[in-house]
């Protein structure tokens, strides 16, 4: 795959400094979706691990890099699992973490990145603020700012996962990936191009939160006043421009999807495949919900990439209907 | 470890016939638990793949050995998991597939056994009932009778887990595997005490279904009259008695829980890891939960073993804390 900011040759390298705890998780075909979806339907399952999500691939590179240059700390912003996942690796080279998010975030989050002994601390207001405030902190500091999707070692720990989709996977039709800052899409959606250009690389958001999809369908960064969606791990307003030039390489398509087919595709991963996830885990099968003539007979990979909810937030997304089937 | 009739080389033969989606199963540690349960906890999570259980191991290499001999059929009786995973391993290598289980068994897994193309016959009493029909029907058919922990597929399939645990562990004091037939128990028992012997093996049966533990205790088969647990998967009344003269060989204990206890570690790893689990697999939970002195400090395993189960079954269970924290 040419013109990206992503190289192959790298990722692969980039495999050999995540913690094997992260690589090499599950995919396997979950058959009791299929009835209910109309299409074949395997599961990449990347909440199996210390952090329940994928974004420790993406902060065991910045994070081993970052000791190897003998830096001894690093900021981030977060909506949280990248604050879990910079701690947690971190934690493990002696770094000093300090991550920042919005006082609305998903208190689990918030709970795990203090737990794993990262300094927290919280902003008035949404995540784009975080994000300045934690410039801020690496101005004012001198250290490193680790920024999602636009710092290229959060692309290629994203993009492992691809290598693991093309390297294991029987034939696959499309991939359909969580859409947000744009690290799991143009990392994934890289290597998917690179290796196996037949397969169709989808990229799904919410309507509530549609700036990153939006700005590829125009061609160009589009910024939205708010951001409303419980899918609060792709809940950004404020595309980078970097990431939405490899997006525009790499996406076949990229879908809107409501907040009521997120809870419905959450209630089915649950029923059908007992897994808990988090609303931006269930942004694939939202897209199959909304649209089964499209993905009719063919077979889909989504990446179910986090598992960090709110108890009682969770059982209200379920709801009542967990206890009536789906 | 000698004196069982499992073969560490055999085991590690078996590895090889058994499809890769079930090999190779995450390994983590899970800290948000830790705090609630006072010692260092590993997850090893079976639950991640096509039937949602461990069983497929066994019946892979069950399976594989039938298709290799020319068979055309075989039977299984079956709580629902290894129906499930026969039903899987056979349809693969076109085997006929019969299951015979109780009409009283989870119903998510008596639709799932069907859904996989397996034939069903329902008996109207317990799991012992249903092993008699399964043999009556392999007398008459002229067919292979998959006997869960007594043939030794069945316990070369589970003792692949072994493998993974001593081979790919940071060092652990202990594993707790829950106890019912005893092909799990024994074929990880046997590997652990094969090329681990200082770790510990505990299993962990409910208080309603104590045949094997009492036996375990007495040193000869003990038979209980019924079995009334929530642990669908473990529930069995008739030890065999080859099964438990190897249970002998490698358990370093046997603990009882109560069925308040299951449910509070299924809340429990609802809460605290996100994971979806059938009582069964809540048994180490549950054990660590009414000892905590025993293994204060210690670093345990514990074998998610299956995650089938009935939701609204499972709502109950968990409850209406569920709602409020653990």
């Amino acid at each position: 795959m040419r013109g990206t900011r992503l190289d192959t040759a790298r990722i692969r390298a980039a495999r050999r400094v995540i913690d094997p705890v992260f690589l090499d998780t599950p995919l396997y075909r979950c058959e009791a979706l299929e009835p209910r979806l109309g299409c074949t339907v395997s599961i990449k399952l990347e909440t199996a691990n210390p952090v329940r999500s994928f974004k420790a691939r993406g902060t065991e590179v910045v994070a081993s890099r970052l000791a190897e240059g003998g830096a001894a700390a690093v900021v981030c912003a977060s909506a949280g699992n990248l604050g879990q996942a910079l701690a947690w690796s971190g934690r493990v080279r002696g770094l000093d973490v300090t991550v920042v998010a919005s006082r609305f975030a998903t208190v689990a989050k918030l709970d795990r990145i203090r737990a794993l002994g990262a300094r927290l601390e919280l902003v008035d207001g949404d995540h784009e603020m975080a994000r300045e405030r934690a410039a801020a902190i690496a101005r004012r500091d001198g250290i490193r700012l680790v920024e999602d999707s636009l710092d290229i070692e959060t692309c290629e720990g994203a993009a492992t996962i691809g290598l693991e989709l093309v390297g294991t996977a029987p034939s696959f039709d499309t991939v359909l990936i969580a859409l947000g800052g744009g690290a799991l899409a143009t990392g994934v959606g890289h290597v998917v191009k690179a290796l196996a250009p037949g397969v169709e690389v989808i990229c799904v958001q919410p309507l509530g939160a549609p700036a990153m999809t939006r700005s590829w369908r125009e061609g160009r960064v589009v910024i939205t006043d708010s951001a409303d969606t419980i899918a609060d791990g792709v809940a950004g307003r404020c595309p980078v421009p970097a990431v939405l030039d490899d997006l525009l390489l790499v996406a076949d398509d990229a879908v809107l999807v409501r907040e009521e087919s997120i809870m419905a595709g959450m209630r089915m991963l649950l029923h059908h495949a007992g897994l808990v996830v988090e609303p931006s885990a269930a942004l694939g099968i939202a897209a199959v919900l909304e649209d089964r003539g499209r993905f009719a007979g063919r077979h889909v990979v989504t990446i179910v990439c986090g598992s960090n909810v709110d108890v009682d937030a969770y059982h209200r997304w379920v709801g009542a209907a967990a206890l009536h089937g789906s």
